[in-house]
């Protein structure tokens, strides 16, 4: 039996009830709803590397709403819905009539009629993106319900301000490639640190979606970042729950050098101070763009006085026989590359360059599974039945 | 025999010269057509929704051309094109070189060598969209006879500065649904009113579709609105005429009141007034930012004149049985939901959302269903055949 | 046997390594392999217009990126993605976080795991643009030898600032179909001329790609220009190495009269001044409004000195029997139509108007055949396949 017969058989026997909810935080699916999403991207990743047809829709549209710019989301998204056979369309408010007075529940009626597929990214505004997904996903729900839908679309969560569950999958996914299997990751030990970068308004989204998956698996999660650079609480609350579920560990430390302490992987990467997102939003809101200005003065300010959170081949020296795995959502701030002073060495960065790459690739692979894992009960029976047809994706 | 074969069996009957035409204003077609496209329709949206495939295109690009900002009819036509199999490609004129000289000649052929679909929304500036359809209409005509392409695209009038036909043929549709046939609809009265709105600019184009084509089918059609917001005098020339072929009644009144009284269906909507549209082309051609300022202005007041064309409850209560449907082409002006003052109170607008959401979800089969009528002269043929294969549209 | 076989069989005889590099500049590949390209888009052409499906991939993306502003190249490029069955998908620097420290090397590998195409315009740059492409073509290579990329993309050159090939070979299928084929071609005079324009920047890359592609098949090529509005050196010695290896000829004179005298082809068309181009990109690098609005009136001060290079019904008398064709890449500037004095008057224009559509026409085929070839090592066996299966592109 082929290794992707055995991924298929291994999906059939999990249970689910992912297309009953929406995938919108990682931490509201149970370990074998995880798996399964983690399952079906390998075999989808398997099918294309082998030529063979993931077409599963003959038609129907894939819609986009960024709310932030967005490269590699942007094209995992496009790749995913592509990969199913769905086209993708972007609804871009600035061209669209929203400003004048639709609201969201109507608006997510009037782009579904032919959707499968609504991919929302909005991670700006803290305590707002995810309430937004689940305000359009209860309109879905309503107009599936009331027959305006002949479809109910799958909903995904593109980053918000909580959790970014296609990066976090993603990484695991990689993860699990990297280190052979979900079972070779219990004990290892993850450093999500914060790193200095010269920016400002970095979301959250990224260290609180890993330490909220990674510690479900048996890991030893250590966050680590200067004071005042904290995640919202209920995460961090979560991942400590987490980790005593899953028998791993979930530690706070106040420095890199104790974070990266014989890690196995490190994950080092800047985000915004947790007041600051709290007061951009209010500004944001206001469009007050002088007090924009002030705050990102003040940020900048703050970052500086932590540029020893730094990436260097030194820290790395520390990590687990000096070797740790180093993992970056991309794209990272390369001191000397991309700015004068940075999240990470070039050297450091281009040891692993190949290796971060390879992580963002399953991206878009993380995306399809999720969509059909949404759109059907058994998505086993129909990789299947793209396996058995194997038809050819380039002729 | 089902009813998608009876539909298809009706669709063969009926006598159509759409496929040597584009639909550009309803009252250009003859009533057979109409049904035609109605029926056609039908038959796709009732094969969607039993996961049929209905891609009669194996490629082709289908082409939008937005010269206002728009949401529904965006996505409205991005659906129709999937649906038939065909690839959305937007005409952005900004990102485009078309401002350096090119002409709308020789525009319309460089978008169409592989295009067999256009759809162009123009109503901003009164006595200019329709006429610009035409001339790409001649082009695309001149282009094909010449050789230069292979192909026809079908031309959609997603709105003009006359008609909004793809809005109007999905209202009938759905009144057509609503009420069980078009034969139920004779004798019926709709009451197309002007309602109060803050806001300014928006084209006649929904209330004149209105009235030219709910005239056609023997419906008793009373136009409303205060003095100074006239619609184009030949459209309710045309109303008037068509009332009479088809024995029917149009009339005009001058409060909404009169125009509730005993209706059926009631569609209150905000419009601008007539001088003002006029001038306001004119200033859009001069690019004149205060001048359009101005117009705004004197606009917004004239229509502050009026907040008493307001769909409340009590007004409600004046038609049929207290009970008439409800119409809006989305999105409305909800008196304290999406504006101060409005065209409808919360109450009544929330009584009827989902039926205005089902009358929006026509439009991608309307406008599927107009394009198969202008590339086939036969669509029944293929819609038979789609039905035959019965191909799933999703695994 | 029909064309089509007999254009197939042709095929498969041509010698061609298009499959193991990109199509950057026309004289980078041998003639057989410029034929197979050729042949390939006629292949196409003919299959289209036979409505036989040309789709050879179920999925996968087509990614652009366009660094200036384009109409006819974008849908060209759309078009020809979808007659493949590829879905467009537009890299938009501005919505993208290119600016944020991407490099070139990393962008192209996260847009591309699931890309069959990525297609570039960048040609305001002199000495970048095609610079750039390379870059491109090598972060490609790498993502694929690394196992990134389960693919190498097909690189496109949407016009560079050296070359402008899918122009030229459009140029060039034209001509073999204007005068029945390539060896018809040898021993014509085609002027590649200069002429007067209001505006300013042109890129210098559809002059270039003439003199260096139709000196490859014997013709007799002249160039002419004012003072000042020289090429690129190297591109210039390319064409008459060229043209002695083709047994053709390369010749350079100072005025329109000597170029057009005795023309079988004219292609009179505005460029930049050479030093304005050097200048402008190091005024565009530094991004300085003024320097670039200085410039632009030096520029059309320059230009103005030489409002006699315009093709009129007197100049088109010298050509070979006053019947030469006229060839435009479009859209032209057209005196006393989109500008009050320009590159060529109303009544030449439209004599041959529909012959320059036709030239455009060619565009989606070549790039096709283009990727194609760089997907393919047999491009033939694949038509071969499409032409037996002979799926019906439109039902």
């Amino acid at each position: 039996m082929s290794n992707v017969e055995k991924l298929i058989k291994e999906i059939k026997e999990l249970e689910s009830n992912l297309s009953e909810k929406d995938f919108l935080l990682t931490w509201e699916q149970t370990p074998e709803e995880l798996e399964k999403v983690l399952k079906t991207a390998e075999v989808l990743k398997t099918l294309r590397n082998e030529n063979i047809n993931t077409n599963v829709f003959n038609n129907g549209l894939g819609i986009s709403l960024f709310r932030d710019n967005s490269t590699r989301t942007r094209f995992s998204y496009a790749s995913a819905l592509n990969m199913l056979g769905l086209a993708q369309q972007d609804l871009d408010e600035g061209k669209s009539q929203i400003a004048h007075g639709e609201t969201v529940r109507e608006t997510a009626n009037m782009i579904s009629f032919c959707a499968d597929a609504i991919g929302i990214r909005d991670d700006m505004y803290l305590g707002a993106g995810n309430a937004y997904m689940r305000e359009v996903g209860e309109a879905l729900d309503e107009g599936f319900k009331e027959g305006v839908l002949p479809q109910r679309p799958a909903l995904v969560n593109l980053q918000c301000d909580i959790d970014h569950p296609t990066q976090s999958m993603a990484d695991l996914a990689w993860l699990q490639e990297h280190f052979g299997s979900l079972e070779e990751l219990k004990g290892k030990k993850i450093a999500m640190t914060w790193a200095y970068s010269p920016s400002y308004g970095k979301p959250l989204s990224v260290p609180q979606g890993i330490i909220g998956l990674m510690t479900r698996f048996g890991m030893d999660v250590t966050l680590a970042h200067p004071e005042g650079y904290d995640l919202i609480p209920e995460v961090v609350e979560e991942a400590k729950k987490n980790a005593e579920l899953s028998g791993g560990s979930f530690t706070q430390v106040n420095t890199m050098d104790e974070a990266f302490k014989d890690a196995d992987i490190v994950y080092p990467k800047s985000w915004a101070p947790y007041h600051v997102m709290g007061k951009r939003t209010d500004l944001l809101r206001a469009n007050d763009q002088a007090g924009l200005k002030a705050l990102e003065q003040e940020c900048l300010a703050q970052n500086a006085n932590h540029k020893d959170w730094h990436c260097t081949e030194e820290k790395m020296k520390l990590t687990k026989g000096g070797e740790a795995l180093y993992m970056h959502c991309l794209p990272a701030d390369i001191t000397g590359v991309s700015c004068e002073e940075g999240e990470v060495t070039e050297g450091v960065f281009e040891k692993y360059r190949i290796e971060t790459y390879k992580e963002a690739s399953w991206k878009p692979y993380i995306i399809a599974a999720m969509i059909m894992n949404r759109k059907y009960k058994e998505p086993a029976l129909v990789l299947e039945q793209l396996l058995k047809e194997a038809d050819k994706r380039v002729k």
